[in-house]
């Protein structure tokens, strides 16, 4: 199923806070609709992120009624907007830039219309490249992969992450459709059960084997060997190869070492920022306490309980076995090795 | 507010699964009452269900009607009954051989009312015992604990885990009691969440400060320098101070010792079980996977995804920088250390 569909002159967006109780569509025609939705988290997922607010980009220039001089004024608080959503998944901002770009390279053409079509026509590019390097991803991924791996993953990185296929779901789905008889374990995922709700579901729709466990499971499965290999996605990649990603990922590396178990991130160029030096600079989303004080509305906690939140948390490269990208797996040393690939077309 | 009350030919229970949106009180009146309340977890914690077992047994006795002959044959069958209920924490055995003991020594008696009055000392006996043990284990424990402490616990091991006060929540209420500005992390505890429902409850009627987070963020708080130390409960403690505990606490153990943060361990003497030379003999229970697919009856899950839910994992010794037990703390070797505490009377 998609998370996203663009139709023109508006984007049917799958609610994924809603998933898997029911499935419910809802349909973009503004970029205030688009920024609200990737708040909102009724879609989620760094790369699909990335392509939303593209789109969200186009349908605020479609928007525009006003003269051809105030246009890119008024296209940078489009931006702004977007961009202001959601602070940790870095392809929000590639996107916006790509987009941004685009409207420059444009700005000289006579008319809006054209500039428009041009606009949608990079989100759609966006998009496809999206796909294509998740298909890359997973082929790349896929050589990493034993025979009957047993293999843990967090969070959701599948189609409803990205565009189609997915990053780490991407590669499971490449080497369960190669053959291998693979198991996988799915975190949950507290506080927003990203891992009971969205990986479990996918999985169970491609008839992958999937066991489903609490987040504080992970490490008594290593230490029975039950788990092969860690594989899990990234909102952004910093220049050392340290990398943010949904909150639990840092402890499941730290016992993936402890274990001696292969820790693997899969992830599109799109993710990684070479102009932050070091994880320590990546700002990490802190979410409304009401995530972990209710579920589907119901309360699990006294109401006024203080709560921290953090939505993400960063992984230091040293745990890292490898950084499987749409251009190959980055191997450490991440700081050269990652700008390698960067300048690599 | 105490978990249970006996009131001399019944036991009120205060019915742990409905915390903290509903106080809701059960009167057992019979052995398989308790048996039943055991189970559902409406009673839960070691050191309490030790206790519940021990009154379980009482109200057996008093149920019976039949001739004084055959009431040792009875008997065995509401032990058996009682101690099928949970496999892990070896306080239900514990209790239950205490009693089985004492009906023993006193079955010479002629007469079935004073043989149930004996039991009933008994059992009256162990709840006492272990409001003492845990007052003891709260005066030791707090020497451990520094000035503005910052301290991670788990699970829900206080007044609600024992017969009154708790152990690992005991330590905490006595460092806070002592006047030390003290700040408690309580993770959440997924599936069954207790540090939610329970240890975030406890902790605020007592005004004692507390943040509660999904259990996957300890790690990420680790890394932050938020934590002093870990302390948490046990479920049964083997000869060479393996300990099994609330599942996620190893992940906790592995996480603290990459950290250098020192991890306790608060349990009474009944807890620990000589007669297991490690952890590895110690089983652990699964649970429903309903746990894991459902809150309070919602569902955040595919409703047929296979689940994994053990209630508990083991720690190695390794981890454990220290055993607070009523009879002082018990630093490694722990093989030779747990050994001298039992023999001490």
């Amino acid at each position: 199923m998609k998370a996203i569909q663009w139709l023109g002159d508006s984007l049917r967006i799958l609610d994924q806070t809603k998933l898997p109780l029911e499935i419910v569509f809802r349909t973009a025609r503004t970029y205030e609709d688009v920024a609200a939705a990737i708040k909102q988290m009724e879609v989620r997922g760094a790369p699909l992120i990335g392509a939303v607010a593209a789109y969200g980009y186009v349908l605020g220039a479609r928007q525009y009624q006003g003269e051809l001089d105030a246009f890119e004024a008024y296209m940078r608080e489009v931006q702004e907007t977007l961009l202001k959503t959601r602070p940790t998944a870095v392809n929000l901002f590639w996107a916006l830039r790509r987009m941004e770009d685009c409207l420059r390279e444009n700005k000289s053409l006579e008319a809006l219309e054209p500039i428009q079509q041009r606009l949608a026509q990079e989100a759609d590019k966006i998009a496809e490249e999206d796909v294509r390097g998740n298909r890359l991803i997973g082929e790349y991924g896929n050589e990493i992969i034993p025979q009957n791996a047993q293999i843990l993953t967090h969070c959701n990185t599948g189609s409803l992450a990205t565009v189609e296929y997915g990053t780490a779901l991407g590669v499971i789905r490449k080497a369960y459709a190669s053959g291998k008889q693979i198991h996988v374990f799915a975190g949950e995922t507290r506080p927003f059960l990203q891992g009971a709700r969205l990986t479990a579901w996918e999985l169970q729709r491609d008839q992958i084997p999937v066991t489903l466990i609490a987040d504080s499971m992970a490490g008594f499965l290593m230490q029975q060997n039950r788990i092969d290999l860690v594989i899990v996605g990234a909102d952004r990649v910093a220049a050392n190869g340290d990398v943010a990603n949904k909150i639990g990922t840092y402890a499941l590396a730290v016992l993936a070492q402890a274990h001696g178990v292969p820790f693997y991130v899969a992830a599109p160029t799109s993710t990684i920022d070479l102009k932050l030096p070091s994880g320590q600079e990546i700002p990490i989303e802190e979410r409304s306490a009401k995530e972990i004080l209710e579920v589907f509305g119901v309360p699990v906690a006294p109401p006024d309980i203080p709560v921290y939140n953090p939505a993400f948390d960063v992984t230091p490269a040293k745990y890292i076995t490898g950084i499987i990208t749409e251009k190959g797996i980055v191997s450490p040393p991440y700081a050269v090795n990652l700008l390698k690939v960067m300048v690599r077309s």
